[in-house]
């Protein structure tokens, strides 16, 4: 960590501009170029696209091989797609490149299990130009499963691990409030689960990544969505739910060994949840209750484990990597 | 982790016993031998040293050279002083004989900073032979320095840290509460205190390793210690407090850069106390307040930690190592 990380940001949307922001203040990392396919972004500075006051003095561009023949380049953050699927082919021509990638990406958290075929081909072009890839986020990525993989450390032994999460929407962004579908009638909820666009990402990924750390071989992994609806009138930040619409989402994953369900990740977000928390339990020898109280925001910890990371992927061993194998990610605003 | 560890146990104390047990049932580790230097545990079985139904069909040794030279073993499971000026020419003596070793050695835990020549001596013989070595334990080595560590991951900036653990003595072995000065009157305490014998051994060490995760350069790290004196009458399991005597301990690290603490650690056992809890306070972007419920109870997680440690030492790249440059410790019970 002697010389600046040479990063790249790959994706100006929400999250991708929440990483260029703080990787731009980061002392340890140095920002040297910006890539999006939105032409109303492309050729405009990076700083006033991502909301920053001043300048940045970087172009965004759409085109990824020629930034990176002519540039330097240690890392790419890369905020595209929550779909491996949609992400591969830009992950697998920035690890040909030979730059390091840390992606938000959800299902590339722990994609083994779910996608072997992308994820043994991934790792093969990262070995192959000796670089490091690896997918995070606060969730998937941190708070239901690299967090309460963490806290077994102190465990003889581990039965079941149960995770929830619960937010109330009401402060977070339109989009944010909008993708919980608050405001739908349970039908129109329905439609949007049956089209596959109100779901979070990470639940399958999540239970994989607790699985694989704690060597549990699962039977079955399942998931299940259903709304929260709304008892009684609540005010969001930009939107009203009415008593009888959805306030927001109840999405609970399940990792089965037999009949017993040995993993339970609960995920809760509406408008009006009477408190905001993250809690594990673990049940053991000893049993492990822990707590977030009031939660963890997840767009702001989110651009904060991906810049965390950067100097770990660097240094890190090639391949595709996920949180549970690499050396442990802390705050460094101060290297 | 395809074949067995073979471990031999050093020290067969309480927490050297706890160990055992432990790692006696873990499929992943054959437990081949156990060093002591207390006569009365020369040549018993170690398995009715520590208390167990059956023997182990391991004798306890003092010899630690011969059983070293005859036997092959890939680990030692160190558990035998505070003090790394005592451990020191054991933990050289190991890693002469190329095994590698975790050790509950609290100033081993992060010993840079305070014991710099030994550090590097250790390291040296580490290397030299080949080896690991990790010194860990719930406390120093979790609770009040890589957990706080590893919960920074989500946070933009860190301006400050602090942990508590508070702990009700009262359930608690005659060792521990003795320890923490149950039953003393005040000046007994202080006596005790100023002996160097009633002390919590880990709090420097802990602050080291924040800071050092953290990359936060420190002016000067401070302890207190100061009694915990009982209002009321006090039941233990092995013990009454009267009023005016000491329940137990009150004692607190401070970690500052020029007049400000960036780091407080304060570790609070006394008779008592109305409940246990371990809570570390991130004061940052965002900030972090997460607490474990009941606490968590030090032999049971120092025996874990120590047992779930052990494939990562002997894969790990060689020397002195710390929790936070290890990949994650988890529970592996069920590898």
């Amino acid at each position: 960590m002697n010389k600046k990380i040479r990063a790249i940001q790959f994706g100006c949307g929400a999250i991708g501009s929440a990483v260029a922001k703080l990787s731009s203040r980061r002392s340890n990392i140095e920002l040297v170029g910006a890539v999006d396919i939105d032409k109303n972004k492309v050729g405009r500075d990076l700083g006033e696209i991502i909301g920053m006051d001043g300048k940045l003095s970087i172009l965004i561009t759409d085109d990824v091989d020629k930034i990176l023949a002519k540039t330097k380049v240690d890392i790419v953050f890369h905020q595209t797609s929550s779909s491996l699927k949609m992400a591969a082919p830009q992950l697998i021509k920035l690890l040909g490149h030979g730059v390091n990638v840390v992606s938000t990406t959800e299902e590339l958290a722990y994609p083994f299990p779910a996608q072997r075929e992308l994820s043994a081909a991934i790792d093969k072009v990262a070995k192959a130009n000796q670089v490091t890839v690896l997918g995070t986020g606060v969730n998937p990525g941190f708070l239901m499963d690299s967090w309460p993989l963490f806290m077994t450390a102190v465990c003889q032994d581990v039965e079941k691990v149960r995770v929830i999460r619960v937010q109330d929407a009401r402060p977070r962004r339109l989009p944010f409030q909008k993708k919980i579908g608050a405001g739908c009638t349970p039908n129109e909820f329905q439609k949007l689960v049956d089209t596959g666009t109100l779901r979070h990402v990470g639940l399958t990924e999540s239970i994989a990544m607790i699985a694989g750390g704690l060597h549990w071989k699962l039977d079955n992994v399942t998931e299940t969505i259903e709304p929260v609806i709304a008892k009684e009138k609540v005010q969001g930040s930009d939107i009203t739910v009415e008593p009888g619409q959805v306030a927001g989402v109840r999405q609970i994953g399940r990792g089965l060994r037999g009949n017993e369900e040995v993993i339970t990740l609960e995920f809760v977000a509406f408008l009006g949840a009477p408190e905001s928390y993250d809690s594990v339990y673990i049940t053991g020898i000893p049993s492990v209750e822990v707590s977030i109280r009031g939660g963890i925001h997840g767009d702001i910890a989110t651009a904060a484990i991906v810049v965390n990371a950067a100097h770990r992927v660097v240094e890190a061993p090639p391949g595709l990597l996920t949180m549970k194998d690499l050396p442990m990610v802390v705050c460094t605003a101060k290297v």
